[in-house]
């Protein structure tokens, strides 16, 4: 007995709906940061809450929660009916959307009510004045002027959180599971305990190495407009389909997309040249992500990454698996040569994949290397951990920060500017979203390990082929979109549950060589 | 006694969440032309639509209805509680929003309730595809391959007006209201009727004349880049406001407002400089009334022009009286030399003045001359009135509008598609919105033949100071936004009711003098 037709189409109307609503935020946020003038915040921040609001009364109204309800029993009889416990992924595709769908849309309407409405208006007030604090306090560097108010986010969060704490489950790991449902606390505990383990000392033996990597080349004399250029050609080299999607400049680098026919991202020019090349790679990951989710799923809640983690594996994998390998710059690093025939004119190919694989430990999160990134992650993951246990004060987060990267990175914050006040994540309430960087890279990891066991990855970059490998991560995951989960997804891919190990031997086995250190 | 705040507030926060999600569509329309990619279209739609869906459902809604009706009775009460039939200009502004708030609500109600949903949503299905059909017409210059959906959409669009048409209205007139409310049809008789008895003559005395004017210097080598700083040069001249707009390039330039503190507007560069020049100068007469808007109004009903027509004035009298002046380029002619030697060193501001003011009796409407401009609109007024009156045929179309531009302009079109298929406004449904471009003319005209009694505009703009001219226009028109219609405006400014001769007499002293023609 399948589920009536026409009760589900309803809710996927209404779920279209919604969805238009949330899309049409998107594309203001879009131009917020990529063209909006500078006067414009504050009404456009009126007309976004008021959008909001539009939302919440669609996914919070009674049409949706009696048609939620109508499918769920419709769905619980038709399970019930079924002779086996036959799993989510033996079904027909069609079957699997109408189930995710109505799971997807039931966890976000408690995600929005489950919080008594005042409380969530005085939330957002609190956080949004918190960015202009934080700021100033960045500015000066004086952790005391952000400290009171980062103390009443948390115990706002807190609070929040305990609103959907299950039995069991720590005030974290509720605030984990917003971005990465499918690892409760342990597993990630696990995780950074390998990290912490593995990869501290590695960076020590780096260090001791003395081997140097010059990568002074990279900075001086590259042009906004040829910087340009070559964005434009990498962006369209990775697969990023012009005719579907847009690349602009915004202050910090980000992805955004509307539809699978309609997926933005930016970059920032500075000095060096790595640095808009990379964010173009980064972003074209998630990009190549929300291009390739498929037709039925797009313009719904399925339609978009299976995780904040997944979709950070995507883009981490493009950035690092695939854009800092040297097979990928074999096509194509004449090219860039031509375009820079004074700063790279006389470096070899070996030169300039060292030079954008250099380790060097640094104080700041965003302009770290591919291996101590996930250093800075754990730090910020176990201060997280201690706020929400109140194993540590907020008075004492500045000391302990400065003592962390002092402990694993071995250098010391001079001031909380470039220590506990450079990321703005905190000011927002955004505990728990940390991890999911580290958990991507770890995730990217993974899949290239299988990958590399179907298809000869280094030989297809050198041939160009690139477009074989972009493949494999829509076959295996970017068509799915929402319909899985992330572990789903690993198993189905790599056949095997989550394996940390996977990240740590990949990083050994390539900054080992890179620096000559035996693991 | 004065109406119950509560129930206003109530009503107007729910106002402002219908504004919110149709500036929203005003956003992505705006992307649309601006930035989107050129697959996303079709999705893009699909989300629109939906939005479309949510703005009607809060406008037509119940919750609107029951606030309407609250308001409406206590304004009722209120009016006859007063001794006299004071007018809404005598009392506070705070009420008189209130007022006119309740009446534009009850206005775009109707507007969007009175047409059967399914008709309505038949209707949108054949002018959208009516577009790409058009186009094809257009493009292979045959009128037989657009005519049949013309006559659908004619049929259609009159059964749609038939019901909102009132006692003693003609199905036209209901068209012509939807635009521009305060002018009755007779009054567009006879306003045409003027402009065909004095220019059309006037315009044969000016061909008879034999001047020829040079703007041959207009074309020519002007690079884009060039032309880019002169847009934005002069965009910031005439006030145009960075900080609270954006000068971007689309396909054909329009311009937008999402609230007062973000208008945005568009130009598009070809050879001709003053193409572009214009163009913004024109779309900058919007953006001022736009960016002028009252703090009070913006992000309401009230927060848009008195009517198309009003805007369009504004738009023209920036562009036409002041741009088109001599003493607008006194200040500012020299920079322009500057900054296009080549073709404008030896150019001098008498010469370049004649050059923009250039007349030539042309077939394609958005190339016009300001003089010949209104009797394009002039044919298409003709023609959509007899088309509605039924006292011509749609197959006859062809043949009549190169009768009329023979007989009025003594020009024929050679084909299709620079006649009676160049504009897209019918496939649209447009009908009676032509007539907008003309009456905004003659109430710029007006206006300033009542400024120059009160300041001296050539004498400020010869100084630079052509702040005080635009303050004029903000302090008159441009602040009321919609609480007064455009006749309202016209007496409260001018004194006097519209009044069509101004226009003549502006545009025979202008064009007689350039042209040494005796009026």
């Amino acid at each position: 007995m399948a589920l009536k037709n026409e009760t589900y189409t309803e809710l996927e109307t209404l779920l279209k709906k919604a969805y238009a609503v949330q899309a049409a935020m998107a594309v203001i946020e879009w131009d917020n940061e990529t063209a909006a003038p500078k006067e414009a915040g504050e009404l456009t921040s009126e007309m976004v809450g008021r959008l909001s609001g539009v939302y919440y009364e669609i996914m919070a109204g009674d049409d949706m929660g009696k048609l939620l309800k109508t499918c769920e029993k419709k769905q619980e009889s038709q399970k019930n009916g079924q002779k086996d416990g036959s799993k989510a992924s033996e079904k027909n595709m069609e079957e699997l959307i109408k189930v995710r769908m109505v799971e997807e849309a039931k966890k976000e309407r408690e995600l929005l009510t489950c919080v008594p409405q005042e409380e969530f208006e005085e939330y957002t007030k609190l956080t949004s004045a918190a960015g202009k604090t934080w700021a100033k306090a960045k500015e000066q560097s004086d952790f005391s002027i952000f400290a009171p108010t980062l103390k009443k986010i948390i115990d706002f969060r807190k609070k929040l959180a305990s609103y959907r704490q299950k039995d069991g489950q720590t005030i974290y790991e509720v605030m984990l599971g917003e971005f990465e449902e499918s690892f409760p606390e342990n597993k990630l505990d696990e995780f950074f305990d390998i990290i912490r383990k593995e990869l501290v000392p590695f960076l020590d033996e780096i260090k001791k190495s003395g081997k140097a990597v010059d990568n002074s080349f990279l900075k001086g004399g590259y042009s906004e407009e040829k910087q340009r250029e070559l964005a434009v050609m990498i962006a369209e080299y990775i697969g990023f389909d012009f005719d579907r999607g847009v690349l602009s400049v915004s202050a910090h680098p980000f992805t955004t997309s509307f539809h699978n026919k309609d997926v933005r991202m930016t970059t920032h020019y500075d000095d060096w040249a790595d640095h808009s090349l990379f964010s173009v790679i980064h972003e074209g990951g998630h990009a190549l992500y929300e291009l390739g989710i498929d037709d039925r799923l797009t313009q719904t809640l399925l339609g978009q990454g299976a995780s904040m983690a997944m979709h950070e594996s995507q883009s981490r994998f493009v950035e690092n698996m695939i854009g800092r390998s040297e097979a990928f710059w074999v096509p194509i690093y004449g090219k860039v040569q031509k375009l820079f025939p004074k700063q790279l004119g006389n470096v070899s190919l070996k030169e300039f994949t060292a030079a954008i694989n250099r380790v060097e430990p640094g104080l700041i999160r965003t302009n770290a290397d591919e291996l101590t990134y996930s250093l800075h992650i754990m730090i910020r993951y176990e201060l997280e951990k201690a706020l929400m246990e109140e194993k540590i004060e907020v008075e004492d987060l500045e000391k302990v920060w400065a003592d962390k990267y002092e402990e694993y990175l071995g250098i010391r914050p001079e001031n909380a500017a470039e220590g506990v006040l450079q990321d703005i994540h905190w000011s927002q309430g955004s505990f728990g979203y940390f991890p999911s960087y580290a958990l991507g890279s770890a995730f990217a990891a993974q899949i290239y390990e299988h990958m590399k066991e179907e298809i000869d990855v280094d030989s297809l970059l050198k041939e160009g082929k690139i477009g074989e490998v972009t493949d494999y991560l829509k076959e295996h995951i970017h068509r799915f979109g929402r319909l899985k989960d992330s572990r789903q997804i690993l198993r189905d891919t790599t056949g095997e549950d989550f394996n940390p190990h996977y990240y740590v031997k990949y990083l050994k086995e390539k900054y080992g060589k890179l620096y000559g250190v035996s693991i």
